[in-house]
């Protein structure tokens, strides 16, 4: 049985993994905005290092009103865009759609499953390396493998779609614990996002600094500190072990100094005060991260010439 | 009987109370470095909001080994120099000198006392807005006192010293505690300082801000229970009020902020790693504080273009 796509946010995420999926000859039906006009008229390209490629006669729609029903919605969005979703995710699921949240943070799938009771929900990580850098055009520079998770409702869809994601040659696995696996994310996500928006440097510089290295450790340390208070042990060396993966990555710009850069706003509710929250009801502080937190609302706050 | 002084350091600091002392007629010994030929032509400028000057006929040197041996030696030179000041201080110093430290941070008369055994040291906490905006020419923008409180040696002097800048002008207190001293003002300038140049923004840019406010507190009490442990209870009512003067105070860029911007080394030594390191051993660590040096290494290491 096929799996009727739906892609929410067709940017570096939800672009890349939908566009692999049509490639590979499933029904992809994909949500665009300010791109809307372009991919209809030009396709979506994809410029990847294991081959570009450009998906022609894409399925596209400027509102969820005008799309199909769905079995399966990816979501692609920035967190930054959760309060609306609830409401464009409405006309395209039925009562068995998985809704796929392919996003950073923490929490967004509780928020989801409280405005639309009843759904299936399950976690994405994506570990990739991939931007939008004009319209409808997709970069890919390193990595690519997703990490999928159930949050709520039945797992045989979820299993489809891994399937679906592998035959598209997509390495994707199945997590038995999205929250395990949404803190372990973290644990990356939390120092380097942020750094390298308040160090305004990207992440090899950060990893090479002696001082800075130690600190990115502290940090990962603090979060696996946090991860564990709230049940979700992870072993020490996972620290060390993202930091060798980082050195070994190519220099990279995460996906928050992007948005501090292009001036969007930034996912700060989902990846920091929602985990620090979190840990907080759990017993545990995250004083550097809480740090890292409220110097990011600074500079979000300010980011556009207030200064 | 009348002190000579020296003043090593002529700058914001040293310029000011320097000039200050030698306008109301004490004999005071100017050593000056890049503004030398500037200040032996035009004298030593002070435009202060208690009233400009211009001190005439300076007695200006540009080595200590040409002034003479003095009674009283203020230091006011950046810490980040204080490797040189042993042997800076020998020419001028007799076995009854005093060197008064008008520097900000911890740590640095007990180096002295090292370097030079057996000499007088007092330590000096300045709560000045001052800064030297061209040869020669120093503005004081706010505040004015002094504390001034002996490390090792007779009191007799200090107590001399104290006398005298009152008689010139300057609120000076004798502190009972000058390591007690040492810590409060570093209440104030581990937050302020570093985030001045962390988030490029004035202290009432800072201070304005909720989380950026809450943060500052959250520094300030890790101060407070840091200088606790090491034996210097502060009430913690003491960060709130160094929040509220901030908030009444002229905006205004902390000394680290100058340095930064000027590409000058920042005085990260005695300003952050030594009084984390003396909490350290007390058995206190300060995770936002050291956060914080860190990153200030970082920007320091790439200030002038690594980047």
């Amino acid at each position: 049985m096929n799996l009727r796509y739906a892609v929410i946010g067709t940017g570096a995420i939800g672009g890349y993994y939908g566009a692999k999926l049509a490639r590979s000859g499933q029904e992809v039906h994909f949500l665009l905005r300010s791109d809307y006009a372009h991919v209809k008229a030009n396709g979506l390209a994809v410029s990847s290092v294991n081959g570009d490629f450009v998906l022609e006669d894409v399925l596209a729609y400027h509102s969820t009103a005008d799309m199909p029903v769905c079995d399966v919605v990816i979501v692609g969005l920035k967190t930054t865009a959760n309060a609306q979703l609830a409401g464009m995710l409405k006309p395209i699921v039925h009562k068995h759609t998985l809704v796929v949240l392919i996003q950073n943070g923490y929490g967004i799938e509780a928020q989801l499953a409280e405005e639309l009771p009843g759904i299936a929900i399950a976690g994405g990580l994506a570990f990739i390396c991939s931007q939008k850098i004009s319209p409808g055009h997709i970069t890919h520079l390193d990595l690519g493998h997703v990490n999928l998770g159930l949050y709520c409702g039945e797992k045989d869809c979820l299993v489809q779609v891994v399937s679906d994601l592998e035959a598209a040659g997509v390495a994707a696995h199945l997590s038995s614990d999205l929250e395990r696996s949404r803190w372990e994310k973290l644990v990356w996500n939390i120092p380097f996002n942020g750094l390298s928006v308040v160090m305004n440097a990207s992440t090899d510089l950060l990893v090479r600094h002696t001082a800075m290295r130690t600190l990115l450790k502290g940090i990962m340390d603090e979060v696996i500190a946090a991860a564990t208070c709230c049940g979700y042990p992870i072993e020490s060396v996972y620290a060390q072990r993202m930091i060798e993966l980082t050195q070994e990555m190519t220099p990279y710009a995460p996906s928050m100094k992007l948005d501090y850069d292009q001036r969007r706003p930034l996912e700060l509710q989902a990846m920091y005060w929602s985990p620090i929250e979190t840990a907080r009801r759990a017993g545990c502080e995250m004083p550097q991260t809480r740090m890292l937190a409220c110097q990011l609302q600074f500079m979000s706050d300010y980011n556009g010439g207030a200064h």
